[in-house]
């Protein structure tokens, strides 16, 4: 069944899609509404209108809509993760840490607006995610106390216990030897967390029963994790990383990544075992979960070797 | 009866008293409860524990507690501002920004854990900030309502309308020739977005009523820019700033300030002239109001030639 699903679910129109929408509404939410502060949001702006995939978000609008939410009702939660996603990048990129001239493709934001003005704009992202998200706009559909229970959980996953704390261990592991444990909790920080915090987000601005959440939880766990060896997996062979949060830049610091550790062969089955996870979580719930199944194929498919219909045809039943 | 009223009231036992309290509450939010995310906890914990004065929390105190809010319901809104404050100094002492060596006579945090694990430790904070805001703790004594609406008005406070904004213009402005109204600009968003955000919480979790916010937030108005304008004239005559936030640190670019395009004189008027409309906001709440009619004070007091006793003849009545 899910085999069929996949095969008719035109994934890169459901993204292309998805992704219009969220661009629209962050152009709506960071509108340059004062002159004098023009710099600063013309930096935020750069580093938001960038090119990235709105990955996060996209996951938010599926979780959401899979049970029940109104689109519009979702874009300021969806909206203020990739506000995060976005600081967090243009900080990455400051010569304090991965100290890249390019991300994809184009100059980095300290390259273009200077290292200071970088600097504020990526704390004015994160700022400005929180304001978003306690905003009337926030409120419409989502009682005022789940609202604070959201951004209790999303400053949870973005901060010095998720996002921040495993840029930090990343930052201590560079140059050393690591175990495959410490590789699986930086990437369960630095890139699961947001990733589980997009979906687990979704689903409760829709109220989704406990028993579905959980469902949704260990399907965004697998997905986190999966994610970062994918993007360590293309990495490895000098392609494009699927997301943006990966790219190892033109700085070639050596970073603790799973596939130089338990070499591509095993990296790649682990991929394929964490998918199989995450299609079992969401399977049950029919046909409305095809775009939560499908960008985890995607993620998957497009690293392993042998593509796609090869592993289809494995979890296809 | 103003005059005789702080001729009375022990400022510096008040204040050693309230920052004791708030020094416990911060240590209690930021335990080190993880080991392998250490660093980045003792790189925050530098950052909040280093002799700061505590001007803001303890103003979100007094604003409370004169409106009848219990110190314990406070402390969740005051430590949160707190934390902001100790971000951006972190933030604003990197190479990136003021490129500082020694804050209060101690190194500054990125010369002890390195420029990443500092811009790390400021992100985590600012973050730590809204997670606190959003804790049960916070919603003790506050309709869930409300604390969203704190957490929107500290957000705009501390992001690119206010605190981060006004650090973008205030490095757009160096080495240029400013007009005053540009630098007032500057001063309002920088330091006063946050002094006037930090009295307005207080009397918003006491519940006080609109009228009496209305007073609060003149006073913090005029407090914000007394502020600024207080430390650019001790800076001006190289003696130690009263708040951290002005301090020029050993970078010596030319920044705008007040007294700088007014001359001292001229600057100190102003204060006086703040200093009287601050307490003339405050008077009427009467004796409950002597801790934030002396924080005014103080502040103004230590800066103006002639000091304490000639401004006080000036003022009582």
């Amino acid at each position: 069944m899910t085999s069929d699903l996949l095969q008719e679910f035109d994934l890169h129109d459901y993204l292309h899609g998805q992704s219009v929408v969220i661009e629209r509404a962050l152009e709506r939410y960071l509108k340059i509404d004062n002159s004098e502060l023009h710099t600063i949001y013309r930096a935020m702006r750069y580093g938001v209108f960038s090119g990235g995939k709105r990955i996060r978000p996209i996951l938010t609008l599926a979780a959401g809509e899979l049970f029940g939410a109104q689109q519009t009702n979702l874009l300021p939660f969806a909206c203020a993760i990739e506000m995060i996603h976005a600081y967090s990048l243009i900080h990455d990129d400051l010569p304090a840490l991965d100290d890249d001239d390019l991300r994809r493709g184009k100059p980095t934001a300290h390259k273009i607006f200077g290292d200071g003005m970088a600097l504020l704009a990526g704390d004015a992202l994160l700022t400005e995610a929180f304001h978003l998200l306690s905003s009337p706009e926030s409120r419409r559909s989502v009682p005022a106390d789940l609202v604070l229970q959201m951004i209790h959980e999303l400053s949870r996953a973005a901060g010095a216990t998720g996002l921040v704390g495993g840029q930090g261990l990343d930052l201590e592991a560079e140059d050393k030897e690591v175990d495959l444990a410490t590789v699986e909790l930086i990437h369960v920080r630095k890139t699961g967390a947001l990733i589980l915090a997009s979906v687990r987000i979704g689903a409760q601005v829709a109220g989704a029963k406990a028993a579905d959440l959980k469902r949704i939880t260990r399907y965004g766990e697998r997905l986190g994790l999966a994610f970062q060896i994918a993007d360590d997996i293309l990495d490895a062979r000098g392609e494009p990383a699927a997301d943006e949060r990966a790219e190892s830049g033109n700085n070639e610091v050596k970073k603790a990544t799973y596939p130089a550790l338990v070499g591509a062969q095993q990296a790649e089955d682990k991929l394929k075992e964490l998918l199989e996870f995450c299609l079992d979580e969401v399977r049950p719930f029919g046909a409305p979960a095809i775009a939560l199944m499908a960008i985890a194929d995607h993620i998957v498919a497009r690293t392993i070797h042998g593509g796609l219909n090869t592993l289809r045809k494995e979890m296809g039943n």
